[in-house]
Order: structure tokens, then C-alpha cells, then sequence
């Protein structure tokens, strides 16, 4: 499945941090960039993610703001 | 000013595409890592944002779907 | 590639709207519901979205609001 | 009141999962589709989303990525 | 009907610009406040949205970052 | 550094809620709108972010639902 989401990083999980709703997964993409995201606890769950996942961090173009 | 949004990846711009009211920026944030942010194109302009300008590109992490 | 996005619904594109940055499009995903999505023109134009594709919408459980 | 949100499905909460900041909602919207919704818990409790309340989950259409 | 969305605006429009796909409106909600908001031309036509209008911005508040 | 989202209300906080993973944090912006905002911990703790802080809520205008 090809996604319409522009912005899809491949990075490794170094961390996983498990709330009751919520989860924090840490994603390094490339040095010296590290990509925080917030997903479900249910869907780390599903997803079994762990430290040392190869993933992909998908992003929607709209969610984007620019700094300058 | 410090921001909550915890993805804040530096680049410089490629591209800026405007339409009538969006616009479509290309970031080269890291080989081989290349952002698409839609901003307004009121907001492109204000910035005056153009192909070479040194931008941040902040993602909130709630925003970040995982792929695995 | 399994997505951590909770809300995957299935349905059949029932017309898409190219404008000079976006596209507007429609999904069919199960009577009486329409999904409308908005993306990129580019991102349209890449998956080549046309009326009858079979598609996903995917939508992060963060991105709902309920009203009651 | 109308809302500008296209993406509005009538469905039945089937589940309400309390963390201490967010909370996970389930809502059936049509066979077979389940909506995940996660808002605040403060909302859950204003609101008091309680299993078998009829709900409409509200989407924006620029949160919708398209897969295919 | 009630919404999860903590956080509603009321104010005026004070302009209403239409793209192809896309519609940028600003919203007086409080002096010196304006809020912009883009949504998609269509809904600002089946809505009727014209200068002058009471409308309230609805803002979920994970879509909120914070600058200090 | 300049934002390219639109929306920038200036305001002092009022509290500051702690969860595992996220925290809800409420912004008094103008009488009488206080903005809520979720946001992760991890930002909260790095911002130091505590009741009286003067601050900014950020909204890109992609993320603004029109209620008429």
C-alpha cells in the first residue's frame, strides 16, 4: 500500500515509553535527528514496537509549520 | 521562544510552489530526508520564504503515525 | 507495513478534485457514509487517484472529535 | 449548530478506556467500522461518554491520508 | 449538540478568500485576536460563510503548541 | 524565529496537569477564552512549564473547524 502522507522517515526506535492511554516512541532517522511521536498504547501494542525496530515515521504535509 | 513541538528538523528550502490559497515547500532536511510542508500561502509570504532560505520544520509528536 | 493509525476504513473513490496545490477526494467507505479527504495535488497525482480506485482512508484516533 | 467538518459518521460507543490526561473511545459507525477516538479525559467526563451513547465522531478532512 | 473539542472561539469573520479546493477565513474572536482557519471551499459554501457571519472556531486541543 | 502558523494567542497558565505520558495545560488567553492544550510531558517538563508562565498557543490554521 502506497500512502498519500509526503513525509515518511525510516528510522530504529531507541525508546518506548508506556502510558495507560497513551505511548511515547523515539525514532532516530538520521543524525542527529530524533522524531518523538505519540500513538495509542494499543496501537504500540499491536504493533509489538520495541527498541531496535526498523520503522517509519509518516507525517502529513499539512501537519508541518515552518519556522524561519 | 522555546516550542512543545518536540520535531523540529532544520533544512533549507527547495521549492516553493503557491496556489491560490496553499502552498507547497520543499525542505531537504537531512540526505536523504526531504519534507513537504503545505502552509497557507499567506503565511509563505509573510515569511517571505524562498528557495534557499535556512528553516525549521516542527512537528507536534501527536501528529506522527508509525509505520512497522 | 502496518500503520499505528487506529481508523482504517476501506471504500472506493467517488471523485477527485485537483486544484493548483490540493485535492479534494472523495471515498465511498460503506452506506451512507462518504469520507472526504483533502492531500496534496502531488499526492494525488503519484498514487494516480481516480474514480473507482479502491482506497484506505487512515485517520489517527488523535485526529477525532466526538460531539453528543 | 453546522460544522465545517465534512467527515461527521453516527455511530454507538462501545467502549470508554480512562487514562489520567487522555482517554481512548470506541465507536461503532457501521459494520464492520470501528472509530478509535482519543480525547481528553476532561472532555470524556463533560461530555459523559458512557457505552451505548450515540455519538458522532467528527473528522476534519485534512486529517484524512489516503492510502492505495 | 456537545463537542469533545475543548476549545470554541466565538467571534465574526471578518473575511472569507476561496481557492480551488481551499478557503482561508478570519475569525475576530477577541481583541486583538484574529484566527485564521483554512477548510475546504466546499464546506464554506454549504455553510454560507460570508463577512459578517457568528461562527465559533472549534480547536482540539492536541492540535495546540505551546511557545515560552 | 517566525512561525508560519497563523494563529498566536498570547496568555498565562493557569494549570499545569501531569499525566504519564501527556499533560493538560490550560492557557487563560482573554477574557473570557482559556485554551486547552494536550501536550506531552516530556514538553512540559523541558519548557518547565508552571501555573503564571506567560505563553503562547500556537494553532496552524489547517486545524480550525468553523461551527456556524
Amino acid at each position: 500500500m502506497q500512502l498519500s502522507g509526503r513525509n515518511q522517515l525510516k528510522g530504529k526506535i531507541t525508546s518506548v515509553d508506556l502510558g495507560a492511554v497513551m505511548a511515547n516512541i523515539k525514532i532516530e532517522v538520521s543524525e542527529p535527528n530524533v522524531i518523538t511521536a505519540v500513538i495509542t498504547k494499543e496501537s504500540a501494542e499491536k504493533l509489538g514496537l520495541a527498541e531496535g525496530d526498523d520503522v517509519t515515521a509518516i507525517i502529513k504535509s499539512t501537519e508541518v509549520i515552518i519556522g524561519k
